[in-house]
């Protein structure tokens, strides 16, 4: 790290300078995209404060505004990553082709040594990953939310970070949790604009009732985002009936858990009930298909009737621990290819609600304006470079980013108006990459101690 | 193209010259390849006449070779995609969420319009693709195969490239293609070496069985390799059973089709009788689980059973028409994926297994001594680049190479001892974009003339 980057960075440790960062960061976004390809059209973007203020031939924009040739570049709305459990990233790779029993213990055992600096340079390992591949915006679950705040606001994306209840009906922990949690909400308040914070119920099997009950009062009191695992697996929908009669959803619903402010991550085995429970509330359900592949956990994701109910539907990648990556553009490709089988339909998820399902659905579920590139959007953009083979024909450029391409197509990656990368590179990833790597060392040394 | 590649462009129809130019290819195919990891270790290889002569810290090799630099590259073998329509690429995209029959009806229509000018353009594309992701080797069934074998010499690559037949049951059509494999055969002695013939039996539904059984003895007594799709839909096996009362696979295997000579691609629908006998007689099954997916033909490829009954599988991306890209790599990842899901096994096809997949058995297969970076296998290698947050952290790097990165990782191809592209560039490359998109063009004005 250059040396006037140290000094900036510890001088970022004094929460006056800290501020100012944050305010010097924020304040100039303002930035014309020129002759980018929208849906086949080519045309200028002009972005003001952040936010979409003008699309044409030549929308009007203040003299000497930043301006980026986007000549060849097909624009389209950055993902939102409705599940991910960011820190995670450090375990990736770290058990593979193993039962879920043994890579349970593995992960469990590996995050007993989780400290700040591991969360923190985990964090800005999975922003950059999620830079790298499309993503401005995600919804995580994970811990120490304090420090993983620090390096989104640090990587310049979005997040709506969740304080994560997981207290095994210990009454110690539940007390413990609850401290933490409204100490944390009140820290919250110094994040930067762009970081949100939320509470999580881990899931219906690792929360007692109390806390649940708990966590959901304080959620809605302080007008909170929610968020949980459900229903990701057979064998916890068989074990929740065995011990209480009802599926999971019926249980969440009884307790008042449902509704647009709940993410509901996997949803993954659903009776029709449960299907017309998280439609009727609104509810937002995040399909996460590699890690349910990967875990074995089942595919037959109900895409359709999640839709048709009024569920909120969206993607994610969930942990690298699980999925081993964070890039949302392949898994709508796999999302998209696994409905079409299990349904027999090679129609089934087109195009069109495919992407909507990783933007916009996403946007709606944070509260943000995003996810489409409109006129009063914020301006949470990408930058497709299609002169590769895996653009050639161009018969339908949509089909091309999804099913052809990889995620090395994606040259540019905009939240905000802030340009986090450019022509395939982001600032400063040598020192995460080489921060991230010294960590993990540091991290592998503790855990064989 | 600069005025010296014209000249030796129009030099090379002339048959001397053409002779001279591939003799010039195959003559320096000297390489050493410092410090790459293998397998975890830095070492050197010495490629000698385009096979790997030596392998360790210095080994013996001629004064002024041709260096590579691998420092902070791990080797593998180069992928060997078994089942290809590489001039279909030409119709990536051209009909997306539609059903099967639409589909058909669309790429049929867009076949009437093939010519040499489309296939070799098409095949140029396919080769760049697959150059760019890691493969060296293909197993093809295409039209008009004269000049895609052009199309794969001068792309530097290695194919087996089959004569279809196809001929509906039409009597006049077979004698047609009898005479045209046999001429093409004999044209095929001046292909280089190389460039493979074979033949295809399009489908066991879509070919006469006096035509099958000519091709099958066409093909021994000259012995060349059989390509055939089989069982890639349960319809496909339903309407063979109500007309014959038998399995595709028993029928096949009574007129003697099954062997080590055959390659059988989807083999998805298959009874147990069917493993067994695509084992005993040592058939070499491909998977193409992409398109497979894509065209809701099924997921549940019996991987276990027909590796443990003999047969030697292999992996493929199909044509880019149905499966949309020629990445063998990610149609590793997915294959991976739903063999877990679907078996509901998250140890299922173990990475080692996989790789060996695309590599190895589909070498085994066409009868290349490769797939293996090994003493004595033809030097077919990619050099994989681990600077890039997909690759941190390092606990796993096959795991990260296949569940976490995406294709662009590869950064060097050598296809025996050439090197096909470095720093992800292919030689060459805008010109065969430029090029492929102007016949695009052209065949879209045939097409809608």
């Amino acid at each position: 790290m250059p040396q006037f980057l140290k000094v900036l960075n510890s001088l970022q440790k004094i929460p006056y300078f800290r501020r100012l960062f944050l305010y010097l960061l924020f304040m100039n976004r303002d930035l014309l995209i020129r002759n980018v390809l929208l849906e086949g059209r080519s045309c200028d973007i002009y972005i003001k404060k952040g936010v979409i203020s003008g699309i044409g031939s030549a929308p009007q924009c203040r003299d000497g505004v930043r301006t980026l040739d986007g000549r060849g570049m097909n624009v389209l709305p950055a993902f939102v990553n409705m599940h991910t459990h960011a820190g995670m990233t450090l375990f990736r790779g770290i058990c593979e082709d193993m039962p879920l029993k043994s890579w349970l213990d593995a992960v469990w055992k590996a995050e007993t040594a989780l400290d700040d600096d591991l969360v923190y340079w985990g964090t800005r390992l999975a922003c950059l990953e999620m830079i790298r591949t499309g993503t401005a915006v995600f919804n995580d679950m994970y811990w120490r939310i304090d420090r993983a705040a620090r390096a989104v606001e640090d990587s310049g994306m979005r997040a709506h970070l969740t304080y994560c209840f997981l207290d095994g009906g210990d009454p110690e922990k539940q007390r413990r949790q609850r401290d933490e949690c409204r100490a944390m909400y009140e820290a919250s308040r110094n994040w930067s604009p762009n970081v949100h914070f939320g509470v999580s119920i881990h899931a219906h099997y690792t929360v007692c009732d109390d806390n649940m009950l708990w966590a959901v009062e304080f959620a809605h009191s302080h007008n909170l985002l929610l968020h949980t695992h459900l229903s990701e697996t057979q064998s916890e929908n068989e074990d929740h009936g065995a011990r209480y009669g009802i599926s999971p959803t019926r249980r969440l619903a009884d307790m008042g858990l449902l509704g647009r402010d709940l993410t509901a991550a996997h949803t993954l085995w659903l009776s029709d009930e449960d299907v017309r429970l998280l439609g009727e509330s609104g509810t937002t359900v995040v399909h996460n298909i590699n890690s349910n592949l990967k875990l074995a956990s089942g595919c037959r994701f109900r895409y359709n009737e999640l839709r048709d109910a009024g569920a909120n539907v969206t993607m994610g990648t969930d942990g690298a621990g699980s999925s081993n990556n964070l890039d949302l553009r392949e898994a709508l490709k796999t999302a998209a290819l696994t409905q079409k089988a299990w349904r027999k339909d090679p129609a089934a998820l087109p195009l069109d609600e495919l992407l909507a399902a990783g933007t916009v659905n996403g946007a709606r579920a944070l509260g943000l304006n995003s996810g489409r590139v409109e006129e009063g959007a914020l301006a949470d953009l990408i930058l497709v470079d299609t002169d590769s083979p895996f653009f050639v024909p161009a018969h339908n450029f949509k089909a091309n980013f999804i099913y052809s391409a990889n995620s090395s197509c994606i040259d540019t990656l905009i939240c905000g108006g802030r340009i986090l990368m450019q022509g395939g590179r982001v600032d400063g990833q040598e020192e995460v990459l080489a921060r991230a790597r010294e960590e993990i060392a540091r991290f592998l040394r503790k855990i064989n101690a």
